[in-house]
């Protein structure tokens, strides 16, 4: 553990005390977000430390022009990347004509961060003295509406405490950002149109190329211990892009000023152009009709629903509660489900990095989160984000050679254009498209809704299953299938052949791909003439596709009874993890690279996530069997790594292995392992601690229509408990060291399996097992 | 063929008529240097049209911060690079108060440009209508000189043709220059001094980071007809970095108004900092002294003595004698062998690609030429360079893992330090350290002179067998030593197992060093002491040497009876480069990178790289074999892959296929046949061209100190012939349809072997076989 600063409570993340160089790292644990835009825990009043500013709108993105070392064919053009938005939250602040500075102050006292994740709702607070002698305390409020997602609201309030103030508030908006990571340090927006009133400011800018449209909007309102003032605006700053006005409140020792500012996007994804202003202008006007005390108990109603759903609760073990609830709170604040436009970034609303939204992650990962957290639209919006960009992959495909309508979804994406440019990773790590596939299987199997598959699914099925079968190559000398030149899940191998993983998924694509054509063909024939009109699928490519399948190669050792890796995995020098010298890890920071290739350690579950997936393919003594070959070489330095081993720890009853792997995802941010925090959260991998929890400790599965647990309690725990939103009922399962307690909120009873024993629970009854 | 506006002429390369889109290519293929310096044909009046601008000077580089996509652990954070240099070729021309510039002209008649090669000068003359309406002739002449290398010499004519003319020359020295590839867009030169009087003036500049500090210099003359005039200079201009003097010279029509212009560098690494004034000042007095026909005379002697050893001559081909011509002199005004801290970078001064100026090719391509056409001195100085980088190699090789004076040469260098960054290549292309060993055994084997492996060559080696034997991996499946994740030469391949090439000259790295140890300990007792004391060399490494080299493994097909080009070879799909859609090819331009992994295509030798270096290994039918397996996969998209099949192939009897691979290299630029001239000429590959003709044509080899040869003659070829410079005596060789001729310039007898047969050639004696 790096750092420990965030005071263990269950529903708060807590920070106490000014230390300069947490700056940047708090900025990402603070941040807040609302699933349509979302902001780093920047100082309103600003801050000339370091800080690494940053305000995000989902889906609003920029392709920045690539800049490789060596160029290679076929790398795109444009790495689309998450696009640091105007501000709306900034608020200058001068104190009896000294502008306030944290930085710069004498002294800062009391200096403390909440993010109450119960109630969705951030608030810094501190007392300070500055250069002038003045001593103040501040308190600075805001949250990000899930009731009104354009709109944000803040509460920010100066106390003099040792002599009277004139405080004078600068809110403003800005459009005059840039991202960090831009690679020819160019501006991605163009301003476009101010307006300004004696509340109020708009600032319209575009992006450059993707011409997406933004108003960014702020309304201010003053009062003085809590009694409205009128508003009369000091000198406006109108630039081309920011508008900043001025407010003066006077104020006795001990008084309250305090403005509360209303600020947000309205976006042209959502918007007419030209209405932009008055869009911004309407979501105002509701606002301010409530005021701030109405929104923020919206606010805390809406939380209260999430967690209603959502919440885990475990039991004698604070930091524990709190890293989980840490995980499902920033799930929430990146990704609601409600637009099949955008994704889960990997960073959410926190940071830039890793450019683009969208990776494997959310099929791997992210999808049965939100399958048993949520109605069953948003897992379906997440599958039809794949389905809208069907178009866009097998264009990709193209560009790498493939024909016929084969598709390759990209490593990284915004649009369904690939971002990324390694071209170990880029064109090599194809195993993504079986995760796509697989999340369709996934979702059926969960939730019973078969509509999707022959509605969308399948074209994207047959866009993939075609590319596998290109993709394979006949060896002549194996009379086989092999795939050559493949990146699996282990990046810490490159461009290897016959990666098992990927042979194996790509087989199971091809056949599950051929077996829902049949069921489509025979069983929705309108939607079949449909697809087939569409695609031009025929029989013979079907039979193609399972002649591959059944034809797939497969590295094996007889020596060692397991699937390996991958060819020639044997040949490497079989070091254990646990015999290398402490001094040499991680491995990605201290050897360079060849030397990580060829050594056999493996950063992520590779053979284990097929295992993972394909858990009822092979037997617990099969599992056992790889898990104990592989894993001793496991170097879990990819934050989605424990998470599987977690769940297969658990399912082969090594609860001390199993808890071990939960605590290194679930308090990753919180505690800031990788220190690297300061970059923002990792939010897909939440997703694996939700499910190091759900599939591995309570054991829950569902196969053939019917939910299986088989709940084990790690020994530092009194008890947990989950609900799991199952086919419109929800269930309840709280795990104690005395048994398993299910309760049903729904109408129908329901039979579940527990530890291979049917139970049934009623609605309303408490079934104790 | 791409271009062809080159005039076919024996000695002389010429271009007729201005072409605006030909001005960059052509300022490529017009390059001058000598060895010390050199610069594009840029023109001394300056250009507004698309000109790509170059001066260079050997040695002086600046480490640019490295830029890549995503960074791997270990790459090298400065990137050293070829630097742009000062410009003293400068000289502005008004003519009648307009400013000359062809891009501007009415019109441009009579353009041309000579090389001339046999002399070492370049003339451009051509004349002009301007848009005043004056018309007039210019002669350019410029040549660097070979007897004083930091000298260069311009003599500018203009002629007014239909009126009298005022014209103004503004000569100039300008440290203002960029590079066109700085990663960061960054200044690369400080500007430190400047001095000027009359006729001369100095810009001192030095490198950022690096510190090479550098005099530019000129010194101008004025002729009216020939007849010196008094300077008087007009404004001085005269900045931090540039110094700009003007003359004026009224002329009536159809008198010249000529300026000569001395001009060039004085550099800190080869005079004391606070002298380079004082030594430039030297230069430019004994230059003038001289004067310019003086000067002109002894720049054709120096070249006569050029050719005298090194020509080839070809008859009944004059497109091939230019060709052959232009790689010869190319070569020598890239390196001169003079200075063992150069190299031969494989743009020469021709361009500013690819970074850093020492590649393997040095080694595997140029080395045999220096040999053959210069004294032995010139060689010896090649190796030394890798010698004096030696602990660099070795922190290369610890920067990667390796231990206890393992020697791990980089891939691309200027200063010993590794200067590329594609991990595939930087830390995988390691088979360069095999050919700097088989360097100094060649060496060896041609002159007969072992003093060098005693005195430098054996540390080397032993620094090259150390990181060998820890690079190989014991494997105990195969209970064998294997090479894991290497790239081959051949590039289309990354990151494979069991490089056969690579694992081969390992295996013979092994063993020579170990040979070689063991024969100085004998042989060279104090040599071997003072080695022993330095490296710390012990009789136990040399045996696990041994061990590694006993036990290599080698990829081998039983049913192909060939070695493989690494493992899993025989699993791509084996369609032949001629059985390819012509549309696919070049492949690096069509298909994207993954494609061209997974395929079988060879970009250039690589089993085959090893086929010639151990020849003698194997007998012609194992030759035969895999080069009828290997070559009908190989795209030779690498401008050093047609030499080595040609040599091949004309080994094997196949002379009209050795003829088509020679023509591929020998007017690979002239013809621009990759449309890629404008950057540059491929300097390196050169030496494979002649080294068509001198091994694969004339079949010459060394062996057991005796020179052999087999000569061949392409039917398109009267005859041709060459020199070998062969142990203190020159044989030359002509071969003719009907014979061969052998003359010998020297004292000793010789006995040499051709077709098997020994030939004794006395001096001064012709012998025809």
């Amino acid at each position: 553990m790096n750092q420990d600063y965030i005071k263990p409570d269950a529903w708060s993340i807590i920070e106490e005390g000014f230390e300069k160089d947490r700056v940047k790292s708090s900025e990402s644990l603070f941040s807040i977000g609302n699933g349509a835009m979302g902001q780093r825990a920047n100082f309103e009043e600003g801050y000339s430390g370091p800080t690494f500013q940053g305000s995000y709108i989902a889906g609003v993105y920029y392709p920045d022009k690539t800049r490789v070392g060596w160029w290679k064919n076929g790398y795109p053009e444009y790495f689309a990347k998450v696009l640091n938005a105007p501000n709306w939250i900034g608020i200058e602040v001068e104190i009896n004509g000294e502008k306030l500075d944290l930085a710069r102050c004498i002294e800062v006292r009391k200096f403390r961060r909440e993010l109450n994740m119960k109630e969705g709702w951030y608030h810094r607070s501190f007392e300070t003295v500055l250069q002038n002698g003045t001593e103040v305390r501040v308190d600075a409020r805001r949250f990000l509406s899930l009731e009104t997602d354009e709109l944000g609201v803040i509460k920010y309030e100066v106390t003099p405490l040792n002599k009277d103030a004139r405080v004078i508030f600068r809110p403003y908006v800005d459009a005059g950002i840039t991202n960090e990571d831009a690679n020819w340090d160019e501006k991605f927006w163009e301003p476009l149109e101010t307006r300004h009133s004696l509340r109020e400011a708009f600032v319209v800018a575009r992006t450059f190329k993707t011409h997406f449209k933004v108003a960014t909007f702020m309304h201010n309102t003053l009062f003085r211990d809590g009694k409205e003032l009128p508003v009369k605006p000091l000198t406006t700053q109108a630039g081309d892009d920011k508008i900043c006005l001025a407010y003066e409140v006077a104020v006795s020792r001990g008084e309250k000023a305090e403005l509360q500012k209303l600020g947000g996007y309205t976006v042209s994804m959502n918007h007419a152009e030209d209405k932009l202003i008055a869009a911004a202008q309407e979501v105002i006007r509701k606002a301010a009709e409530k005021g701030y005390e109405t929104l923020l108990d919206a606010q805390k109603k809406a939380w209260a629903g999430i967690w209603e759903m959502a919440d885990i609760t475990i039991q004698g073990d604070v930091k524990a509660q709190q890293g989980i609830r840490f995980n499902i709170f920033q799930l929430n604040q990146t990704y609601l489900g409600k637009d099949a436009r955008l994704n889960i970034g990997p960073k959410g609303f926190t940071g830039e990095k890793y450019g683009g939204s969208t990776y494997w992650d959310t099929e791997a990962y992210c999808l049965p989160f939100y399958m048993s957290t949520k109605n069953q639209q948003v897992a379906r919006n997440l599958l039809a984000y794949r389905y809208n960009q069907l178009d866009k992959a097998i264009e990709n495909a193209e560009k790498l050679g493939f024909t016929g309508g084969a598709a390759l979804y990209p490593m990284v994406t915004m649009n369904g254009e690939e971002c990324h440019n390694e071209w170990e990773i880029t064109f090599e790590e194809i195993h993504r498209n079986g995760a796509i596939a697989f999340a369709i299987y996934n979702y059926y199997r969960f939730t019973g809704d078969y509509s999707y598959i022959p509605e969308k699914g399948l074209e994207v099925l047959i866009g993939i299953a075609r590319f596998w079968k290109q993709r394979a190559t006949y060896s002549a000398a194996k009379n086989k299938y092999v795939i050559l030149g493949v990146t699996g899940p282990n990046e810490y191998e490159n461009n290897v052949n016959n990666n098992w993983y990927t042979n194996y998924i790509a087989r199971w694509c091809l056949e599950y791909s051929a077996e829902q054509v049949r069921k489509v063909e025979t069983e929705y024939a309108s939607d079949y003439a449909r697809i087939k009109e569409k695609t031009g699928v025929k029989d013979t490519e079907i039979r193609q596709w399972e002649e591959v399948a059944g034809a797939m190669y497969f590295p094996y050792s007889e020596t060692h009874g397991v699937y390996l890796q991958q060819d020639g995995f044997l040949d490497k020098e079989l070091i254990r993890v646990s015999d290398l010298n402490g001094s040499q890890r991680p491995l990605n920071q201290k050897w360079s690279w060849d030397r990580i290739l060829r050594s056999p350690y493996i950063k992520q579950a590779d053979v284990l996530q097929g295992f993972y997936f394909f858990e009822d393919h092979f037997t617990r003594e099969e599992l056992e069997k790889h898990f104990d070959f592989y894993e001793p070489f496991t170097v879990h330095e990819s934050s989605l790594s424990p998470c599987v081993h977690s769940i297969q720890a658990a399912l082969l009853g090594r609860m001390e292995q199993a808890y071990e792997f939960y605590l290194r995802t679930s308090r990753l941010d919180l505690d800031d392992y990788n220190k690297e925090v300061k970059e923002g959260c990792h939010i897909t991998s939440m997703a694996g601690t939700w499910m190091s929890i759900v599939e591995g400790f309570g054991g829950m599965r569902v196969k053939d229509d019917v939910l299986h647990f088989s709940p084990k309690i790690p020994e530092q725990w009194e008890a947990y408990s989950f609900k799991i939103n199952f086919r419109g009922q929800v269930l309840k399962i709280n795990v104690k060291v005395s048994g398993t307690e299910f309760t049903l909120e729904g109408e129908t009873a329901l039979t579940v399996i527990v530890n291979g024993k049917q139970v049934l629970v009623k609605p309303g009854n408490l079934v104790a097992v």
